[in-house]
């Protein structure tokens, strides 16, 4: 189990002294990182949580995944950004991005509360009409817009359709372990509750019960999941010159002061589409403040490559490339010889998707540097729980060391409150009368 | 029907006279593209497609459109780039993002042959499982390799599945009008043809048969959004000041002028999503080229604000937003009073959701003006067919316009070969072997 960083194609964009030449600063970032030094200390709890996590609760988790998995057609996963990106990326990588149309023995798994739009939730509701559906909602405080809205429909529903009694079984919920409005909530009705920890932020929630009790209700081993950050954490935890996941850190640091603006996220499998996602959370709303960050964007390929691959080739050279290269697929499949052979792919017969699908991440990744694109490349073994894990950690852990090398804390997102008091002051929220009239001159 | 251009929030960034002074341009852009001088006059078939288009063939459309809603459970349409990407786009806007989950009278459609992963065929061909399967296979060639596998495989299923005569009533060919290896396996099999137009490029193709044939399987009404492109073709077509389409391409091409490097295209509505990646073939494969031009980026919001938002509202200031602003949903959801209000969500109640997701909309525009991002916004009334034909257009004409300001032709894509021609080596193709051992030393 591992992930590889390959530099081999930074040939000619980066000089290996570069490297060197930077190390003292992810020394620095590393200490800040492990002496509790750096700008949001609040928030390590992810550095030691593959193996220092709450077992008691682990179970349990894996306890209400059996219930939910017996007794649930549809599970509603109600959160926004980190409370259920990281679900959703997991089980998708996993399992399939076509999870819902091909899962047998677990629940459909859909997601309300990330979005205020009135059709997702009108859609989601025509979609659980006769369906046993239970909910895992999950919000450390119980107060933000989407999932409240999303919240008080569902518990509505469910208790139309099951009776109070039996909507408070099926209602699961995530959030702060002593305090706050959907805690009160939970513990007022009785509900089954995981804890939000304190010391993690949403963005590294993944491996906490914000992404664990999800997974579990997909069938996914979540042991395994963690193992594979165990792992991860064990290997990477040294800050040498063969770290693979704090080369990947500095290498990409270098490229920015370089002068690139962009990191491309690449897979060429298309189950890996929500970790893209998963991703540009992760490193846009750690990087991306005080006017700083790489700005972080993502393509599945082949398919993008007709569409984004024009750009990437011969466009404006902002970007650098970042190749997640998966080597062994769920399962091959290999191309058949036709004895009309119309289509000339006789060539191909014989052969697995698998090594096809590697010429086209190769020929690309040739094509890209050729034309002026530096190419990160990060080799895994597979998208089993256990790789998926050790990539979730190695991601985490860049993304820290990352954010120390640009000289910001990687754990805040204050930019993020903008909008909301905004929409607030626009809504008329009690408290936020006075900027209402002001907000309201500048639309009109 | 119409698609507004609304620069009142461009104010600070770029000033007045700035159009004025661009405006000789935009009009030797206007001339290129009616006179047909500028570069890549091959391709300007979109330009009076909604009114210039194969009546018959049209017609012939709605006719295997009904056939295929009474016989198909799945569609699986094969095709990769424009020959996806626009069909799906419309499908997911105008019915939904969970179209295969609330479709009833017609059929679940399923999309192959844009990637090369063995996992996403593998599942597809376990969703197909005991199901009336038809298929509508798209390549202007026949020959480009994602496709043709996919072809290739459904093809083989069909006649096992069902018998070779059933196979052929149940594959809809659209690909070239006389030539092509796709036209020639297409006539000798005896499947219904359907043209993809020679002077319609890929990316401009979504009102062709290439897309219409899948949107009007999806239920959509291709007359309405014929109609709706032709209104917008009638108001776009002269190079006045108020041509909001104009103002639009003019406003992106100052602001990149002026040092933005990224358009981000925004939307508040989850069934736009697949939009935006058409938008992003659309705009990245017309002007990525050269060294040049804008790189497409899309969010979902509010969705996106909680990963994407911290890095819009105070990341490195590189971007700029085009908002599109869909003034009506397709069914509103009311807030409902609750008597414990224990959320405190009651001052929503009474809202609808489009209000509140509107006052989002607006708070975000406002506070990411604020953080030093210049924002468009496009305002049009709902999603249905008539406006999504109408936006299309807007966003086609709004293309050319910008490439041809931007100096390139905005109708062809020379560096999608690159990747092509070195995965064919490294696969052995026949005719690229003397390639193929120098590209293998580059990866050793």
């Amino acid at each position: 189990m591992s992930v590889k960083f390959n530099g081999k194609y930074l040939e000619g964009f980066l000089r290996e002294e570069e490297f060197a030449q930077l190390w003292p600063q992810v020394q620095s970032a590393h200490d800040q990182l492990m002496n509790r030094t750096g700008a949001g200390n609040d928030y390590l709890g992810w550095v030691d949580l593959p193996v220092n996590y709450d077992k008691q609760e682990f179970s349990r988790i894996k306890q209400a995944a059996e219930r939910i998995m017996q007794d649930t057609d549809i599970l509603v996963v109600i959160g926004i950004g980190g409370s259920y990106l990281g679900a959703r990326a997991v089980i998708e990588a996993v399992k399939s991005i076509q999870y819902n149309s091909i899962c047998k023995n677990t629940p459909q798994i859909f997601y309300a509360g990330n979005t205020i739009s009135p059709n997702a939730l009108n859609d989601l509701l025509a979609i659980c009409e006769g369906k046993r559906v239970s909910v895992n909602v999950i919000s450390k405080s119980g107060t933000t817009t989407e999932p409240a809205i999303a919240f008080r429909v569902f518990k509505k529903y469910l208790e139309q359709k099951c009776g109070v009694e039996e909507a408070r079984r099926r209602i699961y919920a995530t959030t702060d372990a002593s305090k706050g409005t959907l805690k009160e909530l939970a513990d007022a009705e009785g509900y089954e509750t995981f804890v939000v920890p304190d010391d993690v932020g949403g963005r590294y929630s993944v491996l906490t019960a914000v992404g664990l009790l999800p997974i579990a209700c997909s069938g996914i081993d979540i042991d395994a999941l963690m193992a594979g950050a165990a792992a991860a954490r064990e290997k990477l935890s040294d800050c040498d010159k063969d770290n693979d996941c704090y080369r990947y850190a500095a290498a990409r640091n270098l490229l920015y002061r370089r002068g690139k603006s962009i990191e491309t996220l690449v897979s060429y499998e298309p189950n890996f589409t929500m970790m893209n996602e998963w991703f540009k959370q992760l490193f846009g709303e750690s990087e991306g403040k005080d006017g700083k960050g790489l700005m972080p964007t993502s393509v599945i390929c082949s398919t993008d490559l007709h569409s984004m691959g024009q750009f990437l080739q011969d466009g404006a050279r902002i970007m650098f490339e970042t190749v997640v290269d998966i080597c062994r697929p769920v399962k091959d499949f290999v191309v058949e010889a036709d004895a009309a052979n119309r289509d000339g792919l006789n060539f191909l017969a014989g052969l697995g998707l698998a090594e096809v699908n590697r010429k086209a991440m190769q020929g690309t990744i040739l094509a890209h540097r050729d034309g002026g694109v530096p190419e990160i490349v990060l080799e895994m073994d597979s998208l089993e729980a256990a790789d998926l894990g050790y990539l979730i950690y190695f991601f985490e852990r860049a993304c820290a060391i990352s954010g120390y090398l640009l000289g910001v804390n990687p754990f805040n997102q204050p930019g993020v409150e903008s909008y909301k008091k905004n929409m607030f002051a626009l809504l008329g929220k009690p408290g936020y009368e006075s900027e209402k009239a002001a907000l309201e001159a500048k639309l009109s």
